[in-house]
């Protein structure tokens, strides 16, 4: 694999874009959703948007070269602003850099523990609801809670995401997930969950709320595209309660996997 | 220059730091600064420090190779985390990777104009006291000013820094600085006015203020290491005092650059 120059301003600056994706069995699950995501953060960022059936070719090619077109995996789809400029400043010109690796990814099995980390989303900022190149931040969020997963606050102390994952909760029998101004990724599987619960599920509301309305719900999920939808059993070592309503929201991320 | 493989933390998730550093005629102005906080900053990250000398001895090699070693240039030393690890986590061993690279720096001319950004700097994260590899809120605020200089507050509306610089104001004879808790880079330029203005200088104080200080200010500056000094003529295109101060303190910079 060819690398990287030196000059490339997603490794000098974290300028640009990435998404995560499963693979079953060589079938890249909800593609057009991650491209749209992709295509809509190019044109907040002011990049140029890869072309959709190139980024779908690369996305193939990385699974058969890892030998993963058979299997679980996990495609990375990898987009730099590219080289040049002077300082922060772009290039008049961008010639953006785009790659595709794939990885094995075992299916998680069990509930998760979540730990709250010190290290804050950053709400005012574009780029806490994108997946960018700049994802320190969770880095170091997720450092502050290993072995846990970690649980960011904005920093008007309002709930945000885990480290990798966006965060829902049951109460009164309704699903509840921090809104997008919390700093949030604006994630593929909590669209689904949202759209599902807002039609024929329970109802659900996007929401500013203090971490105490973990330890009051009945229930706490996460939820990203390689994890699907996995229970939250604790937060900083205190048990949270269990929903049967977090069953029911996986067997339907189960079937909006096969479906997308 | 070789590459930088694909599966560099530095690129794929913005998990490094950097220095900019100004050299004249090869010397390279307050190294020893530049390296502390580099180390510092590791320290925090959780990153094996680099070797002082190697760094060093990679910014003159860098300049000998652009051809400035007789010149006004600056030097980027960069630090990726280096490969490896699952998703945001790091690998139990980490072998960083150090660069740097120069490019010719002309003295800036003239006074800068300041325009409020609406991308926050991220007090809430100690990333935002560091330069690092994560730096796509500066660019954004950079793109959102431009032609002008972005001024950046944080997320409760205090003052923070330029896009590329810190931020002083005049007012009442001494000078004034936001703190670092707003999310502030511990600038060079920035240290050594502080001590010089509580030693034999006017004194100062770092303080977390709105943007309004500005108005009322009897003269507005930025400093970074590549442009020293810099007077600020005007905020959202109304003009902002000047202060003799400035020049005085523009003087004193000159003078601990050919110190350091």
């Amino acid at each position: 694999m060819s690398g990287v120059p030196w000059d490339d301003r997603g490794l000098l600056l974290g300028d640009g874009l990435f998404e995560t994706l499963l693979a079953e069995r060589g079938r890249l699950v909800n593609l057009p959703a991650h491209l749209a995501r992709m295509m809509a953060g190019c044109e907040t960022l002011g990049l140029p948007p890869p072309d959709p059936e190139r980024a779908r070719s690369l996305c193939l090619a990385a699974l058969e070269e890892a030998g993963l077109a058979g299997e679980r995996a996990a495609v990375r789809l990898t987009l730099t602003a590219g080289s040049g400029g002077r300082g922060l400043d772009r290039p008049p010109v961008l010639q953006p850099r785009l790659r595709a690796t794939a990885a094995t990814s075992p299916e998680p099995v069990g509930p998760v523990h979540l730990r709250l980390a010190k290290v804050r989303r950053n709400e005012g900022s574009p780029a806490s609801r994108l997946k960018t190149l700049s994802y320190l931040d969770n880095v170091l969020a997720r450092r502050q809670a290993a072995p846990d997963e970690a649980l960011m606050l904005d920093n008007a102390g309002n709930l945000a995401c885990a480290g990798v994952a966006n965060l829902f909760w049951v109460a009164g029998g309704r699903l509840f997930t921090p809104a997008l101004d919390c700093g949030v990724l604006p994630g593929t599987v909590r669209a689904g969950i949202l759209a599902w619960a807002g039609g024929e599920g329970p109802g659900a509301a996007e929401v500013c709320m203090g971490p105490e309305a973990l330890g009051q719900a009945d229930g706490v999920f996460l939820t990203n595209s390689l994890i699907g939808v996995r229970p939250v059993a604790s937060l900083d070592g205190r048990p949270l309660s269990r929903s049967p309503l977090t069953e029911r929201v996986e067997q339907v991320v189960r079937a909006l996997n096969r479906s997308w």
